[in-house]
Formats: C-alpha cells, sequence, structure tokens
C-alpha cells in the first residue's frame, strides 16, 4: 500500500465512523473526506456536518439519494423477484453499491486516493463495499478500520474517545438497541444480541418499523398498486416518485404488521448468522409484482426468470452489483418487463399481503380458452391427446424396452 | 387403438365419474373396474362401493392411499421446497403420479387393457395422468371422455344419467359449489365460477379448509415441529405418522387461517388459469423446513438446491413424477438431507406462520464464529482482505483496462 | 379447420413439394402461392419458377435470403457457442425460424390463410416451422401433408405425378442419394438409409461438403479471424459479408476435412435419431468464437453463457426461435458480446481445427499478473491465503462438526 | 498459527519441493514427512525416497495412486461429460483432491499437525490443496512456502540450494524445458515461457505425450471401447483395470496427434492464463462417453446432466471436490450412469477423434419409430399436429394480443 494522502468515508455520524476519522486522521496521516447518504435510514443526515466538522474535516458530502436508490438499485431488483436463500428480501445488500458508486464519485472529484467504511471484517458489507470500489476505480485504496486496528469493543471505542476527546454524544446514539442495527428506505435489520442464539424468539420490543401482527387492526386494508415497465408508479391511482411511494407502501405495510422476517442466513465470508428484518414496503412489492406478472409474462420467460433469480439474488447479496455478470443478467430481466403493466388489488392484514385481484391491458389471461364453460371451439381438446402421447413417447420407448422407474 | 375389453376407471363415486362407468360400458362394450382412492379428500369413499354395484362394475378396488401419498410424495417434495411460480405448492399435482400408479397396478392384477379417468382435455390432470400411466406401462390404452364425447354441459350430463337410468342421487354431491374442486390431504383447490375474472376477489364462502384471518383467534399459537432426515416426524414432541402429522397441521394451519392462496398460474397446455388453494399444513411446512435446512445445510448445497427447485417443480407441475429425470433430480436432494435434523419453533396467528426458532444437533450455526462480540480467534478478519482482493481481482483487471460499468 | 382459400407453400422445385402443390389444389381446392428460398443449399433456385408455372402457380416467390440467414440466425446464434447434446451445431434448426418468418410475411402480402411445408409427421422441421407460423401470426392455418395424405412412400408420389400428369423431372433431383438431406449455408445433414442402424459406420461416399481428412492436404493451412462485436466479419484481413465469409470458410474447412459429426440425437418429438452432418465453416466458428473470448469475456459472464447454452440451444433445436424466451436469452448473450473483438489464428489440418493464436485490444489477459517471472507487486501472492482461507470456512466449520465427505 | 510440529509435504523429488523441505524444518523447526505419489506422471517416484533420506527425511511415503486416481477421480469426473469453459478436460484439477486426501491420512497416522504444497500464490493447485485440507480435516495448519518466502526465481532456489548443501543434482530435471508442467495419468500441462504471449504459437518441440497430427500415421486406427455403468471396462474386448485403460488410450490418442489443447482460461484467483494441454485418452474418452449416452440416456437425463456440467466442472477447477455440493452433484450424475452400458467404435486419425458406431442392450433407439420407411404404425404421425397445437398455444394468444416478436 503506498502513502494515502486523501480518504474518502462513508460516514453515519455515529460513534463508530466518528472513532474512524480520528484514526484515519491519526494512523494515515491523511485528510479525511466525509460523505454521509440518506437512503431513507430515518435519521437525520444533517447533524453529519456538524460533527465531522468538528473532527477537522474540510470536506463534507452529505447526498439525498433516496430517489436514486429505489429508483436505480430497489425497482431493478424487484423486478426479478428476487429472494435469498427462499425469505430475504436483501435490504441491506442493496444499498451498498449506490454507496461505493457515491464513494467512488467523491473519491474522484476530491483527488482521494483511497475510501474506508465502518464495516467490520466478518459481514458481507465489506465485501460488497469493497467490491464494488474496486470494479469502478481499480487503482483506489481500500482501508478497513475493523480488520485493521484493536478497538474491537465498545469500551475500547469510548476510551479512544475520550483520549482523542471526540466529543461524547458522538456515543449516544444506538446505545438504546442491544443489536447491530441497519436501516434503509427498504429495511431495518437486526443482528447480535440474544439474536445470536436461533432458537430463542426475538422480542417484541426489538422491532421498530412495524406494530406485531397483534397490535394491528381488526379491519384489512386493501390497495391497488399501479405497475408500468415492472416498475410500481402510483397507489390507488396517486402517482408517486419511487422513493415516495416505498415509503408509503412501508406505513401501510407497518402499520398492517407486515413484512417482519426471522431467518439464519449464509454469509459469503463463509458462516452462518441469525437477522431480524423488517421489509414492509418490500413484501408487499414482491407479492404485487409476482401478481401482475403473473398475467402478463409468457410462461416460460416467467419460468427461466425464476430459474435465474437466485443465482442473481446471490450475485447482490454477495456484492457484485458491480459486475458484468449482474449486467447480463439484468439485461434479459429488463427485456421482459416491458409487458409488466397493469394494477394489482392487494390485501393487508395482520401481518399478511395478499394478491386479490389483477387487470392489465397487457394481460395474457384468455379468458375464451380458459372457461370451465363452452369456449366455442377456442380450443380443441382432442389436440391434448397427440400432445400427451409425444410428451410420453420417450418415457414410452424406455418402459418398453424395460427401463423401471419404480 | 386396438379393441379394449377392461378399463379402470379413476372413480370418485360422484356424478361425473359416474356417467363415464356407463359411457365407457356403452362406447366401448367394455367392462369397467372402477378404483376409488382415500387420499385425504375428507369425503367418505366407502359409500363408492355401492354406487359402482349399481353400475354393474364387478372388479372395486377401494384403498386408503393417504400414508403412501404424505410419506412416497408429498414429503419427498417438500424436501426441495418446492413452489410452482413462486406461490403454488402443487397441492393436485403431486397426488396424480400417485392415482396413476394405482391405476396401472390394478391394470396389472386385473388384466386390463386401458385406463380412464374423469380429468377434461384443458387442463393439466390429464397429462399427469396419461403421462404417468405411459411411463409405467407403455402399451396401455387411455381413455379420456372428456376429450371423445359431447357431454360438455352439466344438462347433458343430467340428460345422460336419466336416459340410462343412472340414480340421480349422484348427481347432488358437489351442487352446493360453483367451483371446481380438488382434494387431498395436501390443499383443496378452487377454479372456474367467478375466479374466471382474475380482477374479482374469491368470495369468503368459497373458502372450506380455513377459517379466514379475521376470523381466526386473537392469540398466537406456538408448535415445535421435529424434523428427521428432512422429513417432519413430530409436532411438540410427539411422534406421528406422516399423514397423520399433515392431518394436525392441516387443523392448526386451517384454525389459524393459514395457507389460502390467490394466483393466476401457466398451465402445461399453453393457458394461463386462475386458480385458488388452501393448503394450511403444506404452508406451515415450507416454512418450517426452510428454517430447519437454514441451520443444517450448507450454504452452497442451499444454493444449489434453491436453482435446482424451479425445474423439479415445473417436472412435478407438468406431470412428470414418473420420469427419469425427476428421479434424477430426486437423487440429488435427497443426498442432501441426511443432516436435516433438529427442531423449529413456530408462530401461527391469523394468516401468517413465522419460524421464531430453530436447533439442530446437526447444526452448522457456529455462535462462537458469528458472535458481534470477541471471538477470540475463532475468525481471523484479516482473511477478508485477501478474499475480497482476489474476488475483486478479474474485476480490477478488467476497470483498468477501460471496462465501465456505469 | 375453416375454408382455406390460398396457401403458402415452402417449395424446393423437387420431386415432394412439386406433388404437394398440386394435392394442396386438388385436396383443398385453393391456391397455391410458392415459396422458394436460396439459404446456401447450393442448388438453382430459379428452375423452381418454371416448374412452379408449370403446376398453374400464380404468385411465385424466389428470394434470396443467404445474407439475412447468416447475419440474422446463424451469427446471433453462435455467439452463445450453441451446440445441442454436446455435439449438434444446430445447422437445419436455424434454418427454419427464417422459413417461417418468409412464409407469413408472404402470408400476410398474398392475403393467404394457410401455410403448408413438407416436412413429416415424425421430424423436428415441422414443429419448427408451424411453430413459427403461429408465433408470427396466431390465426394462420398450417397444412402439413405427410401428416394427412397417405402418399407415405416415393412409389405412392410417382404414381401420383402419372396420374397427376406432373412433369417427370421434378423426380430426378434427389435420386442419387439413399440417404434424406438438408443443406443451407451453415451446414448439409443426412438421415436414413444405412444411418438408421447407429453402429453401421457411414460411407465415405455419403459425404458432399468435404474430403475426407485423410483425403486432405499434407500441409497445415493458417487463417486469422476477425471478429467485431462478437461476429466474424474477416478472414486474413479482408472484410466479407457474413454469407460470403461462411462460404469461404466452408471451402476452407470442407477442404482439410473438417466439420464432418455423426451422432444419434434426441428429437423434440420423442425418438432418438442417427444424423450425419457436415459443418465445416461452422465447426471452425465455433472455435475461433470462443478462442476470441477466451481473452476479451470476464470469468463470470463466460461461466454464465456457459450454462444458459444448452437450454438457449434447446430452445432453437425444438423450434423456440421466435418465441419471448428465446429473445430473452438474446438479449443477455448479445449485451456481452460487445467487447468480442480482435482475432484468432486458427491452423486446420486433416479433420481438425486448433486455435494456435488470439489478440485484442479488448483483452483481459494481463501478463503482468499471469507471469510466473517476478511480477513486480502487479499481485500479491499473500492475498490467496485469506481468499482460500474464507471459501474454506463453511467447510471447515462443517468437517469441525463431524460432517464427513469420505 | 500455532507452533508447527509435523509436517507431511507433497514431495516430488525435484529441486522446489526439496527446497522446501530444508527451508520447513529451518523455519519452523520441525520435522518433514514427504510423501511422493505415483499418479502416472511418467517418472520414477523410488528415487524421492534417497533424495528425501539425503535431507534427513524419516518419516518417508511413497504411494502408488494411479488406480484409485482413475477410478475414484478421473472416471466419475468423466460420467458428466466434463470440460471447462469449453475445452479443457480438467487434468490437473482432477489429481489435486486425491492429493489433499492422502496428504491428510498421512497427517492423521503421523501426527502431523501442518501439511505444505510446493503450488505458487498465483495459481489454481494451492486452492485445490487446501480447500481439500480444510474440508477433510479442518484443525490442520497449511504451509504454502511460496506465499511466504523470497525464493522467487530459480536463481535465488539455486543458490539457497548452495548455501545449504543441497545435493544439486536434484535440481537437474526439469531444466530441459522452458515451461512450468503437470503430469499424470490424465494429461500433461504446459504454463509460461513463449506461451504467455496469447497470440504466439506453441513450439512443436514442447508437446510431449502426442505426435504432431502432421507426424501421425495416414491411415486410421480403429478402436472398440466397452462402457459398463458409465465407464469403460475394456478396449476391443480386453478388460484392463481403469488406470490400464487410461494408459492404454493415452498411447493410442498421442500415437494419433489426439488430445492437444492451446486454451486462455480463468483462474479462480481472478487472471486469465494461457496454457496447453495434452489429453490423449481423456479426449478419446470424453468423445466415447457422449456416445454411449447418446443411445442409453433418455433425452431430459441428458439435458439436464449438460445444465448442471458447466457448475460440476467450475466445482472440480476451482478446488471443491471435497465438498458437500460436489457429492450432491456427483449423487445425481452417478444416478443416470446405470444404463449407460454398451460400446463405442472410434476412427482415431491425424488428431481428430470420431464416433462411427454405437451399440447397447440397454439402447433407447428404436428402429422401427426412427425410421423413413413405413413404420407399421409405431408412431401416429397425426399426434404431432396436438402436440405442436398446444406447445404453440401460449405463442398464439400472446400474438393473437398484439405481443410482436420482431
Amino acid at each position: 500500500m503506498s502513502k494515502i494522502d486523501k480518504v474518502v468515508l462513508a460516514y453515519s455520524g455515529g460513534l463508530d465512523t466518528s472513532v474512524i476519522v480520528r484514526w484515519l486522521q491519526d494512523t494515515y496521516d491523511c485528510e479525511v473526506v466525509t460523505f454521509t447518504a440518506d437512503i431513507g435510514q430515518g435519521e437525520e443526515v444533517e447533524p453529519a456536518r456538524a460533527k465531522a466538522e468538528a473532527l477537522g474535516v474540510k470536506e463534507i458530502y452529505i447526498d439525498d439519494l433516496r430517489e436514486e436508490f429505489v429508483r436505480d438499485y430497489v425497482f431493478p431488483m424487484f423486478r426479478a423477484n428476487t429472494i435469498y436463500e427462499g425469505e430475504y428480501l436483501l435490504g441491506t445488500s442493496i444499498a451498498r453499491p449506490l454507496i461505493a458508486k457515491r464513494l467512488i464519485e467523491i473519491a474522484n472529484e476530491t483527488g482521494a486516493d483511497a475510501i474506508s467504511h465502518g464495516a467490520t471484517g466478518k459481514g458481507n458489507d465489506q465485501v460488497r463495499f469493497e467490491l464494488g470500489a474496486y470494479a469502478l476505480k481499480p487503482g483506489i485504496q481500500v482501508i478497513a478500520p475493523w480488520r485493521e486496528w484493536d478497538l474491537n469493543s465498545r469500551e475500547k471505542l469510548m476510551e479512544y474517545c475520550e483520549q482523542h476527546k471526540i466529543p461524547v454524544d458522538f456515543s449516544g446514539k444506538k446505545k438504546k438497541s442491544p443489536y447491530s442495527m441497519d436501516a434503509n428506505l427498504l429495511h431495518i435489520s437486526y443482528e447480535g444480541g440474544v439474536l445470536e442464539e436461533p432458537w430463542a424468539e426475538a422480542e417484541e420490543e426489538m422491532w421498530r418499523w412495524s406494530v406485531s401482527p397483534e397490535a394491528a387492526p381488526d379491519q384489512p386494508t386493501y390497495i391497488t398498486l399501479q405497475y408500468k415497465g415492472g416498475d410500481p408508479v402510483a397507489i390507488d391511482g396517486e402517482e408517486m416518485s419511487p422513493a415516495a411511494l416505498l415509503e408509503k407502501l412501508n406505513k401501510l405495510g407497518g402499520a398492517n404488521g407486515i413484512g417482519r422476517l426471522d431467518i439464519v442466513e449464509n454469509r459469503y465470508v463463509g458462516m452462518k448468522s441469525r437477522g431480524c428484518y423488517e421489509t414492509p414496503g418490500g413484501t408487499i412489492l414482491l407479492k404485487a409484482h409476482r401478481a401482475i406478472e403473473s398475467i402478463t409474462l409468457d410462461r416460460e420467460v416467467a419460468h427461466l426468470k425464476d430459474e435465474l433469480m437466485p443465482r442473481y439474488a446471490k450475485l447482490i447479496y454477495n456484492g457484485y452489483w458491480w459486475s458484468p455478470e449482474r449486467e447480463m443478467l439484468q439485461a434479459a430481466i429488463d427485456q421482459s418487463q416491458s409487458v409488466v403493466n397493469g394494477e394489482v388489488r392487494l390485501k393487508l392484514y395482520k401481518g399478511s399481503v395478499t394478491a386479490v385481484g389483477r387487470r392489465s391491458e397487457d394481460s395474457l389471461f384468455d379468458e375464451r380458452i380458459a372457461t370451465f364453460e363452452d369456449d366455442a371451439g377456442a380450443y380443441d381438446q382432442k389436440d391434448a391427446e397427440g400432445f400427451i402421447k409425444l410428451n410420453a413417447l420417450r418415457l414410452r420407448i424406455a418402459a418398453g424396452k424395460g427401463r423401471d422407474l419404480i
């Protein structure tokens, strides 16, 4: 690693990354540029400015990336009905490539030679940040303090604050929670604490975005979601920007106890890890997107998408958003979506979301053919005989030659 | 088609298949053997005997196949976390190969040269019955009356009954429902009627197995499911046979409003079709199986299973249970399941099922490594740097040579 | 089927399709439009005009489709390194969608309500023609004489000619060969005759396009092939149109005994079939395309292409060129090809083609990193330790918990 | 890393690994156990004993693993028709897991706490050795001298020899070749030297196992290969052990100029690398296995195998032979092979191998159905109409609703 003069840090304004600012300045004798993004985590980002200034930072970036996040990352991912390991909607994973991209853009603007982040050496986020950074700027240097320093406990961090006169209010923020949390417009996640025992049920007080199904209203809420080109564009006829729409769905979902998830997942770095997630809007979107696709997509296209999805999900989870293979898959997924238009009616009730109706001018549902009543010759039942006979031919030949299947 | 002397008919005892008995006798001048199976559809099968006798049937088979159905078909399918088109648990599809197998066994026992069934020429079931039959006995002949006759309305069927003196009580059974239904221990399905309009919400009175989420108890029900070799073997510590276990889960799920589904699916014969399903026990099983796998399966095995699943589901949906490719996939799936042991704690509440705990002596969850606390060196965070660097190498080389990802 | 007034026939000018002209006129009392295409089969197409006229045909289409065939069908297919069942380069399959498209265009131009072709009811070509036709014009009617008439032997066809005064020289064309053959710019195929015994070696005199490896020159031929955007554009620096380039490669390959293939393949309609093929240019193209991709494609993109290829090949073989799923896959394949530029040096010698050199301005081969010599720090070997350690982590945890792999 | 007392080294007897013996003794102050295996590399292994003794080694293992190598590694891999990146037969990759397994067995027998090998930090082999070792013995320590020391040139190694009195004849072995080579019963590989320029053609004198096609006999050689359960068991009717059979095929192939390959491949560690390979017997086996499968395997099984193959190949290439996902795939592959019996007749001629005949008692080739002649009703051509119509249905519906494919 060559001498570092300037480093761009993904800065939250919290204790950890504030320590990192000072630690970088001291350890690398370099200038630190902070970058704080609003991606819908639900905390003010502007206060980070004063904190950074107090730490002697001269170049401070504070960006509202909410629209870009939903439009260019969340929505494209949902076009694929993406789920990791059958359960996880990738709320954390999908935010990382945007942060990585912005870190690199700022490095380019400020002439920085390195980036830094506050992710630990055990998790997936370090991988996602760094793969993105390397893919977008191959000569960039990466400093991952958690992999380098020995401040591996809250006590040591606090001590470091005192020694280096880092204002203590930095440390207050997340004191209330025993969990490691991450939030953005798509979800909030919880790890650590009692969750490290996979048999233990998560405590009710842990959840922050949604009421419990038990506490949700006794009457269902019905909404209609409009789609255009595979993306949702309106709720109950009201057009909204991507971020506004997702925010609204989060409110609706959260109020109805929708989107809680409790899983053990497989990290890219090799261990299993327990995580709890709240993804109210995303849970609604997954159901709705499948429903609108169910009447507008060709069968084989839908099946191909289903077969490609797990590897697409894995790419995103593992940090390969910025890769040619993700872009190749995205080309296929996006190619399928121009016909995904129409609307879906959904019932939200005490933790569950159900599609109860779907319609589209691009519908391939053909009531004349599908009907159980007289179809006036739209479908010739006799065709089925030849269809079955020839599909069976290889099986019959095999059986005729003594191949046993039982 | 050569002369048919004896035909084995899948006989429900209802109007349609009773008409078929007589129609076969008249049209083919042949003897009819009836086969009626209890696969958990929730109706008595024994009454079919008297009805068949009244129609002059001499060889009557009435079998209780519930245990075989769940043990040899449902459970193997759930080992793969099988879902068709992201939603459907294949309740109808998975019962057909068992019926097909039994039809052929009876044909062999009775020396019949044909089989027959009451499935229409528009649906998937004809394909599933016939592919199975051909695969197991290539020389068998198949008679599909709905593809041959012109009795294509309820009125014509009733008329046929009168003309041929078929006792009218045959016709009473399903009068109450405007839907085409199918039931077995795994699910009950509804098609037709108002469902032919995909925008119309299913009426509450349609559903038969589950209370509505609204009507479900206000308190959650917790259960613990024990797994052995990938299959559930006990509920709350009480060992049960496969059928008894699934029946119990159906009760528990149904009482909590779990397992309703409303979709538009793609049939193998080429059209889209609206279906509503109740799969209370199956919905619980899917969640539980994923949860027990989440701590016992290797990551790459789990991912491989997820990538293979859609095509496995498609095989079953399309009627290829009895095929060498299904058996090849099953070999892979089953090979992975010997370690899938342990128990899952589940919360059932007003339509949703949540895994809240999971534990196993075969768990691969390593708390020493996964912990956010000091891990005493179990994991060396510095390894992550090399891991990321080499995973990034191809991306860095490409970027260094000017490949743009944005 | 409703009354047919006009039918467009894929007309070769040979015996079979000449009989079909008359048979259609007589059986359907309809007008016949003939369509004869030059797709590089190596026979004059213009003579078909006089023959059609002699049969009373008024609308006669004779098209030179060679450039379109290679540019829009052959080359896109080769971008995927497409091989069916590990061996077959799909020479027949890829020509059918073009014919189907042209038949439909002519039906639209002439107001015809049906198309017809000379493919039998046992083969794949009927499926390819008809799926394409239905996909492009869903209301079209299809007449497949071989599935309808009883002229199922050469003798009966000749008899029919005599009875209907069809000029006898129609019948002369393919008399010399005991094989069923099909040719276009990509290949020539042989089926039937002694090939129906899979143990019998094909006779030397069967092969028409290539000399035997034994008879090929004793000195190798070297050529260099230039690629642009995944397609070959020049040979030895000389730019050529797609058709001219493939024709040149056929000559070069054929002269060096390259491209013979003898296989048993699985037809879509369910049976196994023996086929022999000569694909001289295509065999060279496959090798060359893989070689140019080997230095220009990202690893994961290349692997993804390899995993998608078998199903892409199957789609084409089975006749689904004109389908949304093929177009979705094509979008992914094409997306990967913009960087596939450069040149490949090939050695052609007595039946084999070897890539002996490849270079590109878009090469990702990094000699500084790949070298066995001192790399001046371009690659840090120590990174490999972390890479291996974390890739091994899940395996070590499993082994540590007693999972045995042996 | 804790103190190492004893290390098992994969020892070739050559210069590099002899230096490693001394370097390990000096650097780690530990005892070295040498392990030298005959896996068909074509060099005497017994001389390694005296060399190891001269270096003070007390525990010396010299094993003939040729039969185990071919039976338990090469043949299972060929059951899948395994090729990496469309070209490479994995000759080096497949030998590594056996070496890794044996290293661990010896570590267990001798109570060693570490293993070591002579692979560099840039290549795939380090990954394969170490992943295997960790998977089989998770607590094992691994010493990879090339990643640790600074003896990164031949000169420095020679110097080290002198300084440490390592007998000079160790250094003589591979002086003749400018290439980095690896050999076993399946292949010999060449890297480095002029090959580092991908445009440069490999020199004729590089190749060691095969004559050039030009120098091969002017007459073809015909052989017949007998298969049982997916593995070859006899040549021209003469039964042979796995190793003997592969050795014989290497001779036959090499004499006919068969099996040379020149590619640029993608290494797991991230760079592209040029390699030349001679795999005479393997090239014959691949062709033969596909040919025997072509008449004995069901179509869908064959296609499933083709779709799984690339990822199976990737697993082996990347070093995951000893992994649960490889074993899961192997279960599927092996399940398909019991019917792969029969014989294949092959023509070997100047660099190419052609299957010219295949036959089997388990053949699914049905001449009655496949025939172009009258099939006496074995196949009803009219079935094709329904088959096509229903396969086209979704395409027709879509086209009818205005979906354009062009």
